[in-house]
């Protein structure tokens, strides 16, 4: 009880986010002293906290013992902007972006230094890859993460070629002026590629969706092992996509906004 | 400051899921005096939680000065073993059958007397429907709905059956007789159908993921226009679907679990 009477209200809320926090996608099923140590709350702290948030639906305890994500956050968290306007909007393009390739289709947005995904449509077709939705990738290393910085403003790519530009594979681009001049390319020519630059066998080609002021609202891109030959052929079909996805989220009132907070 | 010196810590929780308890599919942006009316808070209170919530992009709050769900509970939410486990198990047999059938694709699970809709993979020359993930539909006018509850424990299924039955549209079946007797059918002949009994105008087709113990862990089902005159023949590439969903969910360890936590 010492936790409950020294905190004020405030300071419960950044428990609550903490004990939420200490799942990820490496963990998501957590025994509570696993959440204790890496909230960094006292144990009893966070045996009542998960409590309250077993009672409310947020976390659900399995038969097993551990705690997992539950369905109330699931479903609370599918009303964010990302989910119920970018997503919905997109989808139905992507869909039909993987019928047409049969290659891993992405979407996602900058958040940060990081790639965002929002979404990954594939199939048994497609090759795997690491990403998925909810998940984070560096910017310089993905194309659709090359493409969303590309289009950034001036201040985020200066500070993204500060560095540290981490090395996926032997051909991420870590030299900063060899990164410069690629974004360069990618605004002269309107797509961005990579080659094995995150994983090693994948290549991609990806666009952004462009918003009403010229900033990239998102990017859309394809993944697979063998674009390498001729990738601008996949460019007219992402192309097609992103513009008719940035058309109905014109149409959207704030759509802009709403895709991007 | 009252509402904090009042509150111990358990409440300050229940207080912060009723926050985001106030946002929904009709209302996935409000205002701050939105959201008090809605969780029942007092404005400083509400003022305080959204405060803190917005610092741990919980919330984000838009240049209209409304909030919407942020980015972080987003990420959070998709940990939950409906998204991690079930879906992402579930997506390419989703992303084959539309790719198929070229109708709305669902994928659902019982949660309480409710389908509780985990996926949905669409496209443009699909039918629009009213389903969407997270979203939720009674369990006796849906095709999904009607799977589940067929092969739902006796005593669940005697709940419903007591009803109320809302009528969603002049075909619902509201008569608890006639649900028992379709109920039974269902389980019968191994698959569910409706013909317009939740929206007028679609028509869909139905089966269940089975698990381990027989028990349903989620359906699948095709919503379209017509499928009314001879809808047996999508339960073929239904039935493989969900078959191959419930070989790879047994596959992974805990997944019953994981999948309906």
């Amino acid at each position: 009880m010492a936790g409950g009477s020294r905190s004020p209200g405030a300071s419960v809320t950044s428990r609550v986010l903490a004990v939420l926090g200490a799942f990820d996608a490496a963990h998501p099923a957590l025994t509570l002293s696993d959440i204790a140590r890496r909230s960094g709350l006292p144990l009893a702290t966070a045996h009542r906290l998960v409590a309250e948030l077993v009672t409310g639906r947020a976390l659900a305890r399995g038969v097993d013992g551990t705690y997992r994500i539950g369905v109330r956050l699931w479903e609370i968290g599918l009303l964010s902007p990302l989910h119920g306007q970018l997503r919905e909007v997109a989808l139905p393009y992507l869909q039909e972006l993987y019928t047409t390739v049969r290659e891993n289709v992405h979407l996602a947005v900058r958040d940060g230094d990081e790639a965002l995904y929002v979404e990954k449509v594939t199939g048994h077709r497609a090759v795997p890859t690491i990403s998925r939705a909810g998940g984070r990738l560096p910017l310089h290393a993905t194309g659709v993460g090359k493409a969303l910085l590309a289009y950034a403003p001036p201040e985020v790519i200066a500070a993204h070629l500060r560095g540290p530009l981490r090395r996926c594979t032997p051909y991420t681009i870590v030299e900063p002026g060899r990164l410069a001049r690629e974004l360069a390319a990618i605004r002269e020519r309107g797509w961005a590629r990579t080659h094995e630059e995150m994983t090693l066998g994948s290549c991609s080609v990806a666009v952004v969706v462009p918003g009403p002021d010229g900033a990239a609202l998102a990017a859309i891109g394809v993944v697979g092992h063998s674009l390498g030959a001729a990738p601008q052929r996949l460019v007219p079909a992402l192309r097609a996509a992103a513009d008719q996805v940035a058309a109905r989220l014109a149409d959207e009132p704030h759509a802009t906004q709403r895709a991007t907070a």
